[in-house]
């Protein structure tokens, strides 16, 4: 990509939490079965056939990635939104859904046709299963009381949502502890694993939790799938997700003029419309990849290159990363920092078009939680152009850098030397707010 | 592909119907992106800015290759299915939905929360106009009434769903004709366009119509996306389809504990999560690719190729081909037919097997258009491996054949010989069923 102090540079993507760039295997895979395309589950042609294979193969493949139970489904959605959604739309009647104020908005607002509680943010791991065991505690039955429903705990159906990964720390979240305690008072658990699996195995059964949702496009496979698999009871006797071809089994007018319809009872059953095969079989192939090249040591490489960041940022006294749990808590490649006297835009645009480097700044689709750690009110994201924060001021944004498999070493140099020439030399160009976004005032 | 009858030969697709192949330029231009590929609408980085221009400049491509009127709004979904299940979940309250029974699933069953009237196969177009008009009229106010909706016609909001090219007989119906009936009645008309919009040009203004709906797979564009194009006012004051970030404008906790949220107006509002970008931009790569080859030369071919593969068949006794509208209806490349004494799985089986061409067979997502074609009960589909059909009996399956750019003379000459060659001497090889499939008994 061009400077705009001149000159071309290599593009330093360090914004894998958005989305990650592909992996080559992924895109060489794509590209090999780009001539043998053909409909899934419908044709009698050999290439359909061959299609049906590989789509149901590649389930079969999130399913062994995934480490899920005989019984789990696995229902291809388009994103970790879109699997949240699903689940939303599948609740049982009356269950009530339980998910803190810092998780990421495809988290927190699904949920529309159910009671929500929304839980604080806790400040510790452990705060976080107390927080959760005492609003669990608060629908149980009191002691002797008999009340029982056919479905979840002794209080009718409970679900609660939680991240594996914050999509602004990277800081890891109790999934176990968390788990364990949604079961013992009788609610089923849902992990928010867009920003976990690409940077971390997975085990649905180890973990013990009923659903995983995660995107294709942040596990380096971005083609328009995402995964919710886990119980299929739910989801089994729900309305189908969408109504149309492929969900319905068979259709026939009745004599009063209506529409009879059988729906599916399997992972078809909400994946109405032709399937997204190519977006399907580039999550498995991701899934292949991952594993094939040793998942732990690409979990032990990413670990040294998160440690390398935060010695970095830990150097440059204006710099403050941004934390829930405290600096020694365990986080995957995603973290997020403020510089002081610095508007988060500006520094931004100024990685990208003096140094090559692609990060995120704003309030990361997750408002609430990025407010508790700047402090700040709610309030419209600021104008860049211009520092908004006063030496000693809060920002009103921060910024995220992020990386995964394959990110090189220079990269994270690149981005460190950036970070700190500009923090003692300032920016070299002007900026200003084009169309929402802060651009070189080229 | 191989053929069970010893040898290779290179394979026929005849099921653009379902999914057409991906044009070259298609292929070409995602391969190009795809080094470039970023998150859309949230990065600071280079590749995000020219990603989120790239996704933003293919929807103005698609509005235009639709002629959108400047009101309009494109909305990006993953499908057909998924554009009608997004404007189903739009209708303002007490919408009533007027739909023909030959619709396919995906037309016929996302109206879940209105009132469907469905309507009676019509044997001709100027029959399906009047059926229209009897069935809307039979809402309008009594002469002399003043009752007044504030939204739709006099009675209310109603929405007309209707194809453009039938799915399973490839027919034509009356777009103009039947948008002109829902608007003298008050009502709104949306055009399912999966099976026309390879197939023809269209115009939105023209046709007059208030949304359209369409598949990138079924354009030469399998990535995963598909688009409703239309009228902005019941998709700006409807639920966002998906609640996530992107939809989402501002999120914020209350002093209550819950969260308040402002969603988008724009089309963002019902495009949560990260958009699927290669799905997007392949989608406007067809477009262009087919505006720039000239769309009308390649009608002209079809039409050829459709009156070859009618005289072909005609030529054959034992074949009867599908119409609702009478043998000379004009149709795009998708032709159904049945063929007498033969299971129709067993001849698609042998089809492909025998002489490596691709069709599909069945009841192609639209069963009740397909029973009332083949004068048959509502049944499970037959199984394979023997002729189902005496001579002289009904076949409970059709077989579709459809084509469209970049088809072969070759593919449908081999087409016309294969069926003349299995009608008058059936079939080398046994056939039997796996898995629901009808396959080679090897």
């Amino acid at each position: 990509m061009p400077l705009v102090t001149g000159g071309e540079v290599t593009y330093a993507a360090l914004d894998y939490a958005a989305s990650a760039p592909a992996l080559q295997r992924v895109w060489d895979d794509v590209a090999a079965y780009a001539p043998y395309y053909g409909s899934v589950h419908r044709g009698a042609g050999y290439l359909s056939q061959l299609s049906t294979d590989l789509f149901e193969s590649s389930r079969a493949t999130v399913a062994e990635f995934l480490g899920c139970r005989e019984s789990d489904q696995v229902v291809f959605t388009r994103s970790t939104t879109d699997s949240l959604n699903l689940l939303a739309a599948a609740l049982p009647a009356g269950c009530q859904v339980f998910v803190f104020e810092t998780e990421h908005h495809a988290s927190l607002l699904p949920w529309r046709d159910a009671e929500v509680t929304f839980l604080d943010a806790p400040r510790t791991p452990a705060q976080a299963v107390e927080t959760l065991e005492r609003a669990l505690a608060a629908r149980d039955p009191s002691p002797g009381s008999r009340l029982r429903s056919s479905r979840g705990g002794p209080n009718g159906p409970a679900l609660v949502c939680v991240t594996g990964a914050s999509n602004v720390t990277g800081e890891l979240w109790p999934v176990k502890e968390l788990a364990a305690a949604a079961h013992a008072h009788g609610a089923r658990i849902v992990l928010d694993a867009a920003q976990l699996a690409p940077h971390h195995p997975l085990d649905i059964a180890e973990l013990d939790v009923d659903w995983i949702a995660f995107s294709g496009h942040k596990l380096y496979a971005p083609f328009g799938s995402g995964v919710l698999a886990g119980r299929a009871d739910w989801l089994q006797s729900a309305e189908p997700y969408l109504a149309g071809g492929g969900a319905s089994r068979t259709v026939a007018r009745r004599a009063d003029g209506g529409v009879d319809v059988e729906w599916h009872t399997t992972a078809a059953r909400h994946e109405a419309g032709s399937p997204n095969v190519i977006g399907v079989y580039s999550i498995a192939s991701a899934c292949k990849a991952l594993t094939e090249a040793g998942f732990d040591s690409l979990v032990e490489r990413e670990q040294a290159l998160v440690t390398k960041v935060l010695e970095g940022l830990a150097g440059v006294g204006a710099v403050r990363v941004l934390s829930l749990f405290g600096d020694d808590a365990p986080r995957v490649g995603v973290i997020s920092f403020v510089v002081e006297g610095w508007n988060s835009s500006h520094f931004a645009a100024a990685l990208s078009a003096e140094y090559g480097i692609g990060v995120r700044d704003g309030l990361f689709c997750a408002h609430p939680l990025v407010r508790t750690l700047l402090g700040s009110e709610p309030q419209e994201p600021g104008e860049c152009g211009a520092p908004e924060a006063e030496p000693g001021e809060r920002s009103l944004n921060a910024i995220r850098v992020s990386f995964g498999a394959g990110t090189p070493d220079e990269h994270v140099e690149r981005f460190l030397r950036a970070v700190r020439e500009l923090v003692e030399d300032g920016a070299k160009w002007d900026y200003r707010t084009e169309e929402g976004r802060c651009v070189p005032a080229v």
